[in-house]
């Protein structure tokens, strides 16, 4: 009887991270998905250890107009304002492009206190060009005009994990090179012991003169062969007939597939096939976002499984 | 048959001119109606002369998002895209808020050549915090950074008149307060001989400690005796419970009232009865614009007419 009811509390104190590690490990909700233009529809990602409502959402470029599309989609029961204030927990901004910031901005008024993360120059420039007393209220407790304190600004050091306020979950930046010397920010994210990655906007390597997307890729394929890595959101601007020298620190599907290349050079084709890529940052017009979808599937030498998220429609990595 | 032919050259000549002046003088498109937390319905409102396209963009809190729902309406005949590029001439800007500017910065680069229109401070702010070749590349031909040149900047100086380049309309432009010492603008615009006024986000007078609403009523009084003046856009983003230490440089419908009265005194209430009130920037959420257009209504002692627009619902004034 002893052994039985110690059986029944080891059961009833583990079931929950027992259900996590073998069910699924990610709840994702796309509130925006396309790489500008669309001021409905802008680059954010919700994402939370399934089976909770700890969402964090990954760049922000479109709020308001996704929860109100995930209600309606009955992904969230409530209000907007509801969702937003109770469910996310905190904002990671890849970089300080207004297309992947103009959301926080926008609904900062109605939101409740948290944290806002970004690596330091994307900090400063949140600071010195958007909530700065002046073209925005200064909701965070740093940098110019009166301070809101509102959110918390929590400046990111590159490599270093630290944990995500409120949440169960770590999180590791990373820099990546958006038109050298600008940079933009990989988030890594885990969630007891697995993990998905975050790429804001992103140059390929040899157009950038960079090695950033190469130090990444050797950081993240151990998670990879061990298939702790449950995805990699990144960014697919432009088709294939975008000039090198139009790029302006984006990649096309056959610049996402070279990177993918020297990815499985140091992961073996087997597992990152077993590892989701979620294609972000689409750039309008459709005609052309139908090109470059039509390119990744041709051009998918390596049996890669990828996902095209849609506003507000929920998927599980 | 001489004087027939005459007779015929005139009407086709003056035709279009006498339809003007006779059945309206201009067409609405409201973009986006809200004063803030929705990025899908953010001010901007389209202007024409009656009977052409050439439209100027007052505010452009959102743009793709409200030409595409206008679009859907049958508004407009064409892509998203093509509406923009061909049927707007220009911008006007009446302060450097995000929730009025956000839409013209997405969609900047799909643009197609054109004039953004600024008082100086409003101006400055877009070349330091937006268009700086930092935040977002300078699409314009002063300020920082590499200038693209796509959009001439032309800053207005205070009640001078000037013509709105590729169209047949001129606009004044006139200061506000919003929270004093921060300024707005209020802009003036004339097509052959008619009026209307739009005024950006703006306090009271007595709230403000200004009298520049006072300035206002008083230079656009004499076009209302006349029936010139079209219509009046104005904000009221409160209802009336929001206490006075709380307006952050807006109106509710009490001080709405107020200010009109200042201007029923000026006009006499005959005719300012027939100038109608375009109700802009109503604040989220949707119970709060309830409670301020009901308010409205009932404290309606001038016997105003009220217009509520709708985003991408036409009018004519």
């Amino acid at each position: 009887m002893k052994h039985l009811l110690i059986s029944l509390f080891l059961l009833m104190s583990f079931g929950v991270s027992a259900q996590k590690s073998t069910v699924s490990s990610f709840h994702v909700v796309p509130l925006g998905v396309k790489g500008g233009i669309d001021e409905s529809n802008l680059s954010a990602y919700l994402v939370a250890p399934s089976g909770t409502n700890d969402y964090i959402c990954l760049d922000a470029g479109t709020i308001y107009a996704g929860l109100e599309k995930a209600i309606a989609n009955k992904v969230f029961r409530g209000s907007v304002s509801e969702i937003q204030k109770q469910y996310i927990k905190g904002y990671f901004i890849s970089h300080a492009h207004l297309d992947h910031v103009s959301g926080l901005i926008i609904t900062s008024p109605d939101d409740t206190a948290k944290t806002v993360y970004a690596m330091p120059r994307c900090m400063k420039m949140l600071q010195e060009y958007y909530f700065n007393g002046e073209a925005w209220a200064n909701f965070g407790d740093e940098g110019k005009g009166f301070l809101l304190k509102k959110y918390h600004f929590k400046t990111l050091a590159p490599r270093e994990k630290m944990g995500i306020d409120n949440t169960a979950m770590q999180v590791t930046a990373f820099p990546l090179s958006h038109v050298n010397p600008f940079e933009s920010t990989a988030f890594l994210v885990e969630s007891n012991g697995s993990y998905i990655l975050y790429l804001g906007d992103t140059g390929p390597d040899e157009v950038e003169k960079s090695n950033q997307l190469n130090l990444l890729w050797q950081a993240i394929a151990p998670l990879i062969k061990t298939n702790s890595l449950k995805g990699i959101f990144i960014e697919v601007s432009f088709p294939n007939d975008q000039a090198d020298s139009k790029l302006f620190g984006h990649l096309t599907p056959r610049w996402l597939m070279k990177e993918m290349n020297v990815l499985a050079g140091l992961t073996g084709r087997g597992s990152l096939k077993k590892c989701p890529i979620i294609i972000t940052h689409v750039k309008p017009p459709a005609t052309r976002i139908a090109q470059l979808k039509k390119e990744l599937i041709i051009g998918n030498e390596l049996g890669l499984h990828f996902i095209f998220p849609t506003q507000a429609k929920a998927f599980q990595l």
